[in-house]
C-alpha cells in the first residue's frame, strides 16, 4: 500500500493535504511536514485547515502553505487525509474528498474506515508523524531542518512527549534521526509543553487551593464554581487536565473534578491511578469512560449532589 | 581510558559506587544500572549513599544493593564515583577513595576535578546513563528490564525528559535501545514527572493566587510570604520551580518571585526566557546566576524591597 501511495505522489502535480478538525500537533506536524517535503519534489502542495492553527504551533514551518478553504471545487491529483479516522473528522472539508483523482488516508488509529481509496493505517505507531518521516525518507526527500522541525512536534505532542504509552523504540530511533538534522528541542518542548495562558494558570490555582484529600489521601476532590471564579478571558477548554492536579498527588488514586457550571449542571471528571475502575461510578450516574478516565452530568445542588456521588465512590473502593 | 576502565572492571571482585550527595535521578539510575550490570558479570558490588534515596525514586530497580555506609574501612579493588564534579561532592563518603586499590571517576560534568586515578569525563553527553549503558554493553553485560529501567531513569531525569538542550540524536538512539529492553515508560514518567506531594500542590496555588503581570504582561511577579502559608510539612525545595510557573505565562519575558522567610530575608529568583540578562539584576543586589535564571538575598521591608527592585528590573527591559 506505501508502495502504491508513493508511485501516486511521484505522479501528481497537484496535492491537497487535510488534517482533522481541531488538528492537533501531529494533525498539523504531520501535514505540513508532508507539505514541505512534497514542495521539495517539486509539487504544487496546499494544505487546508478547519480551524485557525492554535497559538502554541503558530511557530511550525510550512503554514505559509496553508490556504484557506472555500468551496469552490479545485481539482486535485491526490487529496492525502492526515490523522483522519472517519470522514466525519474532516468537518467541511470532507468535500475535497470528491475532487481528487485519487483520494488518500494516512492514519494511525485503530478505529479507522478506510474511506479513501489508498488506506495506510498502522495503529501500532505512536503518530502519523513517524509514518510521515518513513515515507518522505523513501521518497528521497533531504530532510531540511524545518521538515524535521514539523515531525518533531508530531510525533512529541502525540507522546506526550515520550511520555505516554505509545512511545516505542521505534519512536526513539525515528527521532534520533530526526534531530540530527539539527531540531531545536530545548525551544520547541518549551513553546508545546510549558507555555500556559494566564487564566489557565488561574483556574490551576483556583482548582489547588479546592483540592481536599480524604479517605487517608486516597481520594482528591476539587471543586469549581464557574460563578464564583471571576477569571476573564476562561475558555471551556482551560479545563482540560485540571482534575489531573489530583490525580498527581503521592498517594492519590482518584482524583475527581466537580465543576458547577452556570446553567446549574455539575459536571464530573474522574481519573484513577492504579486498581479503581472509574468508569463504574461515571455509568451509574448515566455517564461513561474508562477505567482510568471516565465522567458524567448530574444536575442538583452541588453541595448534596458531591455528598451523593462520593459516598458511591467510597463504597466502589 | 574506557578500555582501561573496563579492564580494571573485569580484573576487580568487590566494587564501590558511590554517587554524589544529593543523588537525583541521574546519579541514583546510573549508579544502580551499574551495579545490577556489574553483578550479571559476578562482581561483588555495593553502592553507598549519603542520603535516603528520595520517595519518587523508591521503585528503582537494584536498590537492595545499597550499603549503609560506616566509618569501618572496608577494602575495594575498586571505587567508582559517578556524576561527582569533585571530591567534595561526595560528602562523608570521600573517605571511601582511600580504600580502593584503583579509584574511577564517571561523570559529564565540564567543571570536574579529575579527582581519581582513572577519569572517564565527557561534557558533551547528556547523562552519566548515557555513558554507562554504553559501557555495560562493551563489558558484554547481557542489560534486562531492570538494568534497562535504572539507565531510562538515569537519561530521562537529566535531560528533563528529553526536553533539555543536552538532549541529542545520540541520546534518543541509546533511549530506543534501552527501551527495546522491556522499559514501562508510561508508568516510570508518571512516577518521576508527574507525582507531586499535596504540599508542593498547595504552595503552587499559593504561588499561583499571588501571580501579577506587569509591564504588559512582560513581567510576572511572585510573592510567598512564608508567615501566611500554613501549610504543613512544607519542605525547602518545595520551593523548587515555583518561579517558572511565572515563566511559562504566555507572552512573559521575566518571572521574579520574592519569598519572605521567617528570618525576615526577602529571596529573590529570576528566570528569563529569551531576550533579557537577568544576572545583571541579581549582581545589583550581591546576588548571582546567569543569563537566564539568577537570584538574590535582600534584607527589608517587602513592600518597599518589592518595589524597588522592580523598578530596577523595568529599567533593565
Amino acid at each position: 500500500m506505501k508502495k502504491k501511495i508513493m508511485d501516486e505522489i511521484i505522479k501528481a502535480k497537484k496535492i491537497a493535504i487535510i488534517p482533522h478538525i481541531s488538528a492537533d500537533g501531529d494533525a498539523l506536524g504531520s501535514s505540513f511536514g508532508l507539505a514541505l517535503g512534497l514542495k521539495k519534489l517539486n509539487k504544487d502542495v496546499e494544505v487546508f485547515l478547519e480551524e485557525e492553527v492554535p497559538t502554541i504551533y503558530k511557530f511550525m514551518p510550512g503554514l505559509e502553505l496553508e490556504k484557506e478553504y472555500t468551496f469552490q471545487s479545485s481539482y486535485y491529483d491526490l487529496v492525502i487525509a492526515i490523522d483522519v479516522g472517519d470522514v466525519s473528522r474532516l468537518g467541511e472539508r470532507s468535500e475535497l474528498l470528491n475532487n481528487g483523482r485519487k483520494t488518500v488516508n494516512i492514519d494511525h488509529h485503530k478505529t479507522n474506515t478506510l474511506f479513501a481509496f489508498y488506506n495506510l493505517v498502522d495503529s501500532g505507531i505512536s503518530s502519523v508523524g513517524e509514518m510521515i518521516y518513513t515515507m518522505l525518507v523513501e521518497l528521497g526527500v533531504e530532510i531540511n531542518k524545518d521538515i524535521a522541525t514539523c515531525l518533531y512536534i508530531a510525533i512529541s505532542a502525540d507522546t506526550g512527549g515520550f511520555r505516554y504509552s505509545n512511545t516505542t523504540s521505534a519512536t526513539h530511533k525515528v527521532i534520533s534521526e530526526i534531530v540530527s538534522f539539527g531540531v531545536d528541542i530545548a525551544d520547541i518542548s518549551k513553546k508545546i509543553f510549558d507555555n500556559v495562558s494566564f487564566q489557565k494558570l488561574k483556574l490551576v490555582g483556583k482548582a489547588v487551593d479546592s483540592i481536599e484529600l480524604i479517605e487517608n489521601g486516597k481520594i482528591a476532590v476539587i471543586v469549581i464554581s464557574d460563578k464564583g471564579l471571576n477569571i476573564s478571558g476562561l475558555k471551556d477548554e482551560d479545563y482540560d487536565g485540571i482534575v489531573n492536579l489530583g490525580r498527581n498527588i503521592e498517594g492519590v488514586e482518584v482524583s475527581i473534578l466537580f465543576r458547577e457550571k452556570p446553567n446549574g449542571e455539575i459536571k464530573i471528571n474522574l481519573r484513577s491511578n492504579y486498581y479503581v475502575d472509574v468508569s463504574k461510578l461515571a455509568n451509574m450516574y448515566m455517564g461513561g469512560g474508562h477505567k482510568r478516565a471516565a465522567g458524567c452530568v448530574v444536575k442538583g445542588e452541588l453541595k448534596k449532589m458531591k455528598k451523593q456521588v462520593l459516598e458511591d465512590l467510597i463504597s466502589e473502593m
